[in-house]
């Protein structure tokens, strides 16, 4: 089958590679019907996620068919259509049994990264009864696509873990896929505000078409102080990181309101300062997540009853065998305007 | 009446002043029987609280009696025993309507700060109504003491905040007297481990006696290790810190477990390193709080049900004739053992 | 001035009555520019409520402008623009700080019940800092009106309590002024249904306006049956209670699903039936709340960011010279397709 | 090998049965070493459970050994001492991905009721991955037989659908085993108070041993007004049902405080009145649950950490062959003061 193959720092290919098998009773095969590609993929590029080996196909994501099973799945059968979700949950184990599925002390984020992943023809899901998710009747693939990891990372790393509330104000700093899977979810808890912070004009014009009330561009170094002159000085009852770097974070703790929020999003590659000079009484909370995509059954209803529509974070379409193509366009978001990519094996 | 005034940096001295009037109509006038020494006050002797303008009568905690009452005062009167909170909640704001008095716009830590405190023959106490707490009929005094701050404190900012719960494994980091208030509450809820960390072996040895299950002296650098050891390397379900300086925060952030929380107590005078290139995917959650002082009457309840002695918490007793011997005991703890000092006013 | 004054069951009359004056230093006078007519005030007129004694001016709903203040009022200022709280909350006492004014020892819903209400020229509202709250500048305070009384019920009693969440399945039983709130106010949360139930075809046309995603005409006796087929046999995520009698209630007990919340907001004056042979191993939760109002804030928020019109609820307009006209059309209401009625002072 | 079975109405008996065989790849089989009768037990031999035919082995709880695993099951192998939960949890359906194994579409309580049970020299466990529990090394295994069933069930049924906090009033209806289970695991959260109410003084005493502070015998029919009167006519913030009739019922709803919870554990035949009439405005929540066990590690830990002592529970020993004394023993407890009675096999 073809393949985009990881060949260590800056390089990579499309492999003819065997279909995959079999390997555990709990495992499924899928035929990838509909990938995408995430940030990750491209730090993995960058050499940058020393756990993935060169040799690895890459790819978290997917919609697909299942074609075969092992004998202890119970819940897919082959032809069933599915959600590959990006991580990998047991099902068992002590973290699995309390919703932490990101921290599966057998699974977590292991596909297109300790073992083969989405971007191919064909990929092994392991524990597919907890790891995969039916499509419903009807729904729309491609849109279900988001469903496998960027709109349950926004939704659980931002907004459940940033308390979002009705009548709030919320602030987004980051515009990217990420922050504006934050931005749609957000809108199911209906806040007051959703203030967007980017450099992007572009994507804050993205962010003014998906719901955001408030757009600042950073670029004038006066974001905090136009967020702080809206709320009267208050600050904002939830701020999401959703960049990944320290200025991101720190924006995020000089909008906080006392009593309010800092969920982080980003997938941060240095530390950042935290002003407990300024924050210890602030009676603030500070959360990371690594999305555990417990959410996605609920996810799933709200875009099947049309409370959400992932589909507008999709801005170009590939076939699998351009994929390359489809990583060129991706990785140069800031000049082709690309959010996610769709990628049809 | 005889008071402690701040004279400025490193400057106190015990003085004649006059007796304080009702000043507005939600006023108190409570004749101070016991009052204490907070580490804070050595902070505004020290010159680090620059809203505590010399000439301030000091202290923000005590045990009294109504002396008089402002007109629209209708919850305490003349005779009455209170507890005066360290914090003043105004009832009314916004704030204090959603039970964060600490950020009370109207009042908040204002007491011994920016008016008068208790360590005096008298205190006026602003907001009464919702500020002061009646002592119980046949209550210990002196345990009451330690429910004007130290109490509230350990437990809202390190025990409620950091979501003790039985059964769970947790770490206080710091066994001064905040850490031993929050090791005194935290059993409230039945954790399976406490793990007392310090560099003070008189303190770990107090922490012993008070319910800790494992205490570890820091001095050789070796705590992260030890508690990584006993955890089967998952670290601790809570980390409190208790201390306020960035090595101390440090240690939280390396033995917290994935899914745990940091629960910051600590004043921090400077920023400190968050090390979010490790922790972004942990699913943790850090919290900091200025005490509210909202659990005042539960906490009542469970030391009038024995479910924990404040008590224990005082070594040393004084006249306020001798509060500068007080100062002294408190100030110079690593020599002299002392916890928190009662002054008999 | 004006007043419309209870006489005993079934007699009421408009009279005039002296202009109310400052009783407590707490109190406010505000002149009423509007007010409504809650299914309360009927049950009163009914007999029914026996701590509303003959000769009480009715009406707990209102928005106005402040006259004079007690002097204990720092928040509230003459010529400020306010609504009226269906709850008096003194703001002092154990529910109070619990947030549950309901229970307030010393107000709770007094107001046109055991002191003189809103339906008049003036109303004397006790304990004005933490019951009035400020109408924002430009808004609409017919709209307005809705959140003294009706609007918070629907939200706290039903959608609260219920804990409506994003992709959830929530049916309402009683399609009148209060399920129409709590419809409202349900999709706050992005439920993906929305199933309404009721005997009227005009207030189920109504409730599809208003947002029900299916809507239930019971007069056949198949509701249950209906909505278990809708639900694939496992019945919805939250039921609410927004009648008031036996056959509601049970109809809430037949179609929650394991895992789920029968909310009640209906005022009940007779016992049901509680079939717990059936429900013991469900797994599920009923609650019971009188408003408290202490969403009042964070609804304002709503209704100003435009994520709720509690205006769509108001269905007629009176002058209060013509408030028995205002009282007959409420109280036929099957006939009138009332649903609230504004009456301008 | 020898096997408690049930035969009809009123009747049982100790057979010879075959020893049983792996069925589905995730059983395994465990050797019995002990086990223990359960009220619903006494139920099913009344033949008031319809779902447990004639000839099935009874029992839902035990310790024992892993003899065998089928080939899906990772981990437990032959020779593993485990705990066998009285729910069986698939681990992967909706329910019990939410935490309710309780309402595990594949499980849930099927163990002595529709596939054979744990009176008997060995059992077949389905889902043995997510229905058994590794014993500690070291463990008081007798102890453990609590922990399939008793002591999860008062414990979540009663203490954590009760909310109890530290310092809150507690009344417990009812206090045979199961309510002597919430009373020991009540006190995980130091409540003030504990409450005992029941007709048995000998009950009473064991619960005055283990830790409740008043008892009352409600033989008078005065419990609800001693209750009222130590609570100064508030009522209790948690009412623990722990009998299965409608006059406890009542008691609960007779003495829960505004703001309160009526936690249900018993199981209940007929129905119930609810005092709507009285109840609607209280602010209550009354809760049912069957045990889902997902409390299991957190309790093992209090276990092991001594927070709670589960042995106190058992009053009497039995070989397996004299199993029907221990039903003798067991059915009348009122005479024999049996409280848990451990079966040896």
């Amino acid at each position: 089958m073809k393949a985009l193959v990881y060949q260590g720092p800056g390089k990579m290919a499309l492999e003819d590679r065997p279909t995959p098998e079999i390997a555990a009773p709990t495992d499924a095969i899928v035929r990838i019907l509909k990938t995408t590609i995430c940030g990750t993929d491209l730090h993995i590029l960058k050499g940058d996620v020393p756990t993935c080996a060169p040799g690895r196909i890459l790819g978290h994501e997917g919609v697909g068919v299942v074609e075969t099973v092992g004998p202890a799945v119970t819940a897919f059968h082959p032809g069933d259509h599915v959600i590959v979700s990006c991580i990998s949950s047991c099902g068992k184990c002590d973290y699995c049994r309390r919703g932490m599925y990101s921290h599966c002390v057998n699974g977590g984020w292991i596909l297109g990264n300790t073992v083969d992943g989405t971007q191919a023809e064909f990929v092994r899901t392991p524990f597919a009864d907890t790891s995969l998710y039916h499509v419903p009747a009807g729904a729309d693939e491609e849109a279900l696509v988001m469903l496998s990891d960027i709109l349950p990372t926004g939704f659980e790393c931002g907004v459940l873990n940033g308390k979002v509330q009705p009548g709030a104000t919320v602030a987004i700093v980051g515009s990217g896929p990420i922050g504006l899977a934050a931005l749609l979810t957000a809108q199911f808890y209906s806040p007051a505000e959703i203030i967007m912070i980017d450099f992007d004009d572009n994507r804050l014009q993205i962010a003014a078409r998906f719901g955001a009330t408030t757009t600042i561009n950073a670029t004038d170094g006066k974001a905090v102080e136009t967020v702080m002159a809206m709320t009267g000085g208050r600050g904002v009852d939830t701020a999401i990181e959703a960049v990944g770097v320290p200025a991101s974070f720190l924006t995020c703790q000089d909008i906080v309101a006392p009593g309010g929020v800092i969920a982080n999003i980003g997938v941060h590659g240095v530390k950042a300062d935290l002003h407990l000079e300024r924050l210890w009484d602030r009676n603030i909370t500070i959360t990371t997540r690594l999305v555990d995509t417990v959410t996605t059954p609920m996810l799933l209803k709200t875009v099947q009853s049309h409370k959400v529509d992932p589909q507008r974070l999709i801005t170009h379409r590939f076939k699998l065998a351009d994929i390359l193509d489809a990583y060129d366009t991706f990785g140069r978001a800031a000049a082709t305007n690309a959010l996610k990519v769709v990628i049809e094996a």
